[in-house]
Formats: C-alpha cells, sequence, structure tokens
C-alpha cells in the first residue's frame, strides 16, 4: 500500500485569497485542488493561476462534472489540471468520454461519490479505465452532524477491493487518520483543516507525520 | 396545468459567443441558463454579465451542486440568478440549506436529475420546500444514442404527482413537444436546437407555436 499523499483544497470565493493559502503552504503539500466554489467563482483562470503558480504539483479541478465530460475535460486539462472529477451520477457516457480526453492528455479522472451509487456502477467505473473515487464526507452532511462510520469504513474496503484508489475528504484533521489504516488512500484532502489553522505549516507537517507513523516513511 | 417556457440554456466556453446569442434571441425566450461549461469557464462574471444584458429575465444559475449549497446559492443569487440548480446526489442538507437561501432572496432551487434517484428522494426534495427539477437526457447519454422513452415519462407523471414541477432538456426540438403533452413541464430547456440553427429566432417561434398548439394559448 503507497503512502498517502496530502492534497490541499481551495474553497475560497476569491482567488486572492486561495493563492495566500498556496503560496503559504505549496511546499507541505502534495496536491492542489481548485475546488468547485473557487471555479464557479473564477472560472477557467483560477487553474490557469493555480498552475502558473505551481508549475510541479498535481492539479485537481473539482468540478464534479454530470455531463458533457469531453468538453469539460478537454478545458480542465488545458487549463493546466491533471485529474478532474466528475460526479458518480453523471452518466457513464460522460465518465468514458472524459477518461479518455483525460488519459489522452496524461491526466485522470476522479469519480466524486455523493448520494446513492452502487458498486455494480463502480465496477462500470472501473471498466472505463478510471482508477480513482473519492469517498466524500459532504461539507453541509459534515455540518449537521453526520460522522464517519463503519458503514463509511466497509464502502471503502469494497472500492479498493475493485481496485480503485480512493481520496478522502470531509473535515479531516491529523487525529482521523488512523480510521483509515486498512484503506487504500490516494490522498487526504484537507480545505479548512490547513487553511483556517493558526499555523497551516506546522497542521500539514502533522499530516504528514501521522501518515508516516501510519503508512511508514 | 400552465403553459411551459422555453428556456435558452448557453453551454458555450466563451462569454461574448454566448452572449451574441442572448442579444439574438432574449426577447424569443422566457428563461437564459448560464450553462455548467460556461459558468466554469467565466466564473460568476458569467452570471453577472447575462443579468446586465437581460434585465428582466429569469435567469439560472445552471451550477449542479453537490455541496455548499448555502455558500454557492448566495454566489448565485448575488450574482443576479433567480434560481440554482442541485444535483440530485447532493446530500438532503445541501438542498435545504441552498433553498433556504434562495427562497429568502426570492429565489428558487431545481434539482437536476441524473444518475440513481429514487420517488423517495423526490418526496424529501419536495418536503423541503423545492419545487422544481429537471429531467435531463444528458448530452453524452443522448450521443450515444438514448431516446426519450415511456420509462422517462412515467418518471415524469410520477414527478408532477409528487408536486414538483419538470423543466425538460436533452437535444429538444419543436416536433418532440407533442411527446410532454400530459406532464406539467414548467420550460423546455433549448441550447444547440436554438443557437445552433441557422435561424434561431424562427426555431424559438416553432417552440412558442407548438407549445400554444398543445398547452393553449
Amino acid at each position: 500500500m503507497s503512502r498517502p499523499l496530502l492534497q490541499l483544497a481551495l474553497d475560497h470565493t476569491d482567488l486572492a485569497a486561495a493563492q495566500r493559502d498556496v503560496a503559504l503552504l505549496k511546499d507541505h503539500v502534495d496536491i492542489v485542488e481548485a475546488g468547485t466554489i473557487l471555479c464557479l467563482s473564477e472560472g477557467l483562470h483560477a487553474v490557469r493561476a493555480l498552475r502558473a503558480q505551481c508549475p510541479e504539483k498535481t492539479i485537481v479541478a473539482d468540478w464534479k462534472v454530470a455531463d458533457a465530460g469531453e468538453t469539460l475535460a478537454r478545458q480542465a486539462l488545458e487549463a493546466g489540471a491533471n485529474w478532474m472529477t466528475i460526479i458518480c451520477a453523471a452518466p457513464l457516457a460522460t465518465i468514458e468520454k472524459g477518461h479518455a480526453v483525460a488519459a489522452a492528455r496524461g491526466g485522470e479522472i476522479q469519480i466524486e461519490l455523493f448520494g446513492n451509487w452502487t458498486f455494480d456502477d463502480a465496477r462500470d467505473w472501473y471498466n472505463t479505465g478510471v482508477r480513482q473515487a473519492i469517498y466524500h464526507r459532504g461539507r453541509d452532511a459534515q455540518a449537521s452532524g453526520q460522522q464517519w462510520g463503519e458503514a463509511d469504513l466497509a464502502r471503502m474496503k469494497a472500492l479498493s477491493d475493485i481496485g480503485l484508489e480512493l481520496s478522502v475528504t470531509g473535515g479531516i484533521t491529523p487525529a482521523d487518520l488512523p480510521l483509515f489504516k486498512e484503506i487504500n488512500v490516494k490522498a487526504f484532502i484537507a480545505g479548512r483543516a490547513l487553511s483556517g489553522a493558526a499555523n497551516p505549516q506546522q497542521v500539514a507537517e502533522e499530516f504528514h507525520a501521522r501518515i508516516r507513523d501510519i503508512w511508514g516513511a
């Protein structure tokens, strides 16, 4: 099992504020995510600006695409993203087309898991060539008190067994990481846990230290 | 049953091109939609520009929101949208929060139906106060040959019976409208059928003429 990466999610409404956090944190994270709120606020310019600011990082366009997979994957990758998210509710044709466009450019699609989906869906995604999914405790679900539970962990394990690498998100702090020690985690995604911290770099280093403790150096 | 409206979907990657179509068509449609592709390309600026160009029209921010319903509804409505779409896969908390913010500002939420959803979900949406949903034959599903069928029409009828007004989209032309004569349709949404036509205004008038034939003047 490879060591999980650390992904900074930028859910700012304002690009300048996002870029200030990137300047602080880019040497302390592995992946930088242009979040949905930022992209709907600032458009493709946000992805381009993050690519310019972080020439060497993996950049995710967290667009949660539901349709027009081909057009949007082309837009995202041409703007500088490496990975683009597609929502699980999207038709399989959207996932196939998005994957084909992304893969042809050396990029990847991540399926964002929200609401109703099945393991048969997950096998269909895998069969299109997609290898990543994002397991989510939504911001609103989280605010309404939903916790990580055994059912989440069992579903994550089943997705891993299908062959999907999982990124995990939703209010995760370094103290939560041991919960996921049996899961093949691609990345832990943290937004306000990092950018909202009094000392963001220190929190990032705590994530890395816990990751090394659990998954090895 | 009230007469369905006509909605122009702008799925351009470029705002200037979208605005040229709006200039041609704004007096021939009831609703102008800032499509997902346009919004991801141009950001909130697209919604603001359409509001400035169409001060009197209903404007939809077709964001297919999956999370952060409160923040995004505020952003959409403050930029000038009347309606915002939320994807059916979103947690109910996202729909509740989005609806509360939109309703407080005289706006509405539309639930965008893609993938797996249930009539129990639809009743939950209705119980949050949401009164609109969008029944979709996705662009990619459509390109892969999926047609409107009896199963679609039966599901639309059941959604109407729950109390949701439906907007219908996915490659609709004036010739398709009789298919929907038993459905309580809020709006027919047309993108390329209008903006890709040799004479967009004439096609818009054909939509209105067929709507009047079927649903009355």
